[in-house]
């Protein structure tokens, strides 16, 4: 069997993705011409086959992951899309189907959020398929979002539901409380750990009126005490405000235990932020307006310890690295 | 025995890499304010152990590796380093020691480049150490050089010394033609092929005098099609005007048939280009001026067969692919 060039497979799979900047990917770097009063906001994440998701996942899946999880940093930080950049390492057994798969999603993941390719390198792989995204984004000049400036008193917010994505991936083990959900909620689940839905809609609202903001991938608890951790603060919240989907709620019923999964799971992939409680009406109000939905769970405290939350009958602690990907 | 968290390694070994725009690795993004009335280059290149360096290189070689090649990258685009993020998937038996030397030698060539890290990401590898590096470097608005915009009659130029890290790399099979080498000659060939020298300094010549360039990476006889080739054009190369090293000479007068290995072996992370005639005197003192040493080696003509390689007694052709990492 031949095989494609490595020039053969950017002209026929990649240079369809390119935006204007990469130049039909036919130049040995990107060009980036910044608008004038915009800063730019750069993020990197890696996804290793048999790490952050299994070999034979769909290679439409594989992409929309590898390129969710950057433009959900990016939403996080309050910026918009301007491209990316994408190194392959393809393992020996890769196939034309497969690449032409991924590429073909990636292209529409990045058309959809506006976020074209700007360049690339591919190389062998020492042996699992391994994708890391550098992605860019704008801001303008001095509104990136921090995650270091939550202020005491601030709401602590969060788009979308939480531990979809935990419950999808604990799916895959046919655990004793999947029978208790229907098939479209076992549809539901295993989606949302597939297909992040990254909140770039979102991202304008955080710059007008978010102190501190951060995107949840390592667990709605873990990461809670990394954002208010690193302004030497620490948050109550309310376990029974942290919104859920319907098929979470009906796997929780049954089991109660999920809870933990629930909160410290990975790949939520929504914006967790901090509002100061009298811009928090106008925030609503605009994340509204672009579509996405937000709860209020709690609140951030001067007591620097883990965060806690607090229910009917007791309250929890989780620390940093409750979960993580490493 | 414990290791350190992900947290505490970027801390620990990371944060003194890191420049302003890193915002100390805390963020979850790096944050670039681009300089009014300059243009962002942007390169991503990624390493595999086994593939581009041996597992058991020295850390600090793979950390010189990893930067320089994509330093060279935006030396050949004419571009001087602003940052750059690190995607680093670590196998499982990484040590502190190697994450130590790593780092610590990573720093160094960032220092000396002014090229600081400004973001991240750690993971686990599926079985080998791979790196990913995406480099951000600026140009005055429009002043970037293309691969794509030789023209016929222009002069074809390269930096330094073409060959060494072929034959640092061939050198450790033992070949015969070794022992015609002095340690000290052997000793510079395979640091040649460990440690690029990327040629950041004749960024502005190339900017100023440059119609067209890239960076020697997959050898000199591969990307010298792949210059000329995408503009439509070839090239007329005089071999014996292609700059060896007392080495790589040496090395060739015991055994002539390295010619091949030289002209297309890879790594040499030089800078090939091309300039008019009457901009040649003005580029040979700039660059001479910057400190690199620059040969005319040729002309671009406008037969877009593959580059002629003449010296006497004969003629060579070598296609796009000569050599390839992928």
């Amino acid at each position: 069997m031949t095989r494609p060039s490595e020039h053969d497979l950017i002209a026929r799979y990649f240079a369809p993705v390119a935006g204007e900047g990469g130049l039909s990917l036919k130049d040995d770097a990107a060009l980036i011409s910044p608008r004038p009063g915009y800063d730019l906001v750069l993020t990197v994440d890696a996804l290793v086959a048999g790490v952050h998701f299994f070999p034979d996942d769909p290679a439409g899946s594989i992409a929309v992951k590898s390129l969710g999880v950057n433009l959900s940093d990016l939403a996080a930080k309050g910026a918009d899309p301007v491209g990316f950049l994408l190194a392959l390492a393809l393992p020996s057994n890769w196939t034309e189907e497969w690449l032409e798969a991924f590429a073909s999603k990636l292209g529409a993941v990045a058309r959809t959020a506006r976020c074209p390719l700007l360049g690339g390198d591919t190389v062998r792989a020492a042996s699992g398929l391994t994708i890391s995204i550098t992605a860019i984004g704008e801001v303008p000049k001095g509104q990136m979002v921090r995650r270091t400036t939550a202020r005491p008193g601030d709401r602590i917010c969060v788009t979308g539901t939480i531990g979809d994505a935990a419950l999808g991936l604990a799916l895959r083990g046919n655990p004793d409380w999947s029978s208790a959900l229907s098939a479209e909620a076992r549809h539901f689940l295993a989606d949302r750990y597939l297909h992040p839905q990254p909140r770039n809609a979102v991202a304008a609202s955080l710059r007008d009126h978010a102190h501190a903001a951060m995107d949840v991938s390592d667990g709605l608890a873990g990461d809670l005490a990394k954002l208010v951790g690193t302004a030497g603060l620490g948050a109550v919240i309310e376990t029974d405000l942290v919104p859920l989907s319907p098929a979470a709620r009906a796997a929780l019923a049954r089991d109660p235990s999920l809870l933990d999964a629930i909160l410290t799971g990975g790949d939520d992939y929504e914006v967790l932020c901090t509002v100061a409680e009298e811009e928090l009406a106008l925030f609503l109000r605009s994340s509204d307006r672009a579509g996405v939905s937000v709860s209020v769970i709690g609140t951030v405290t001067e007591d620097p310890s883990p965060p806690v939350f607090r229910q009917a009958g007791g309250e929890q602690r989780y620390g940093v690295g409750s979960f993580s990907h490493f």
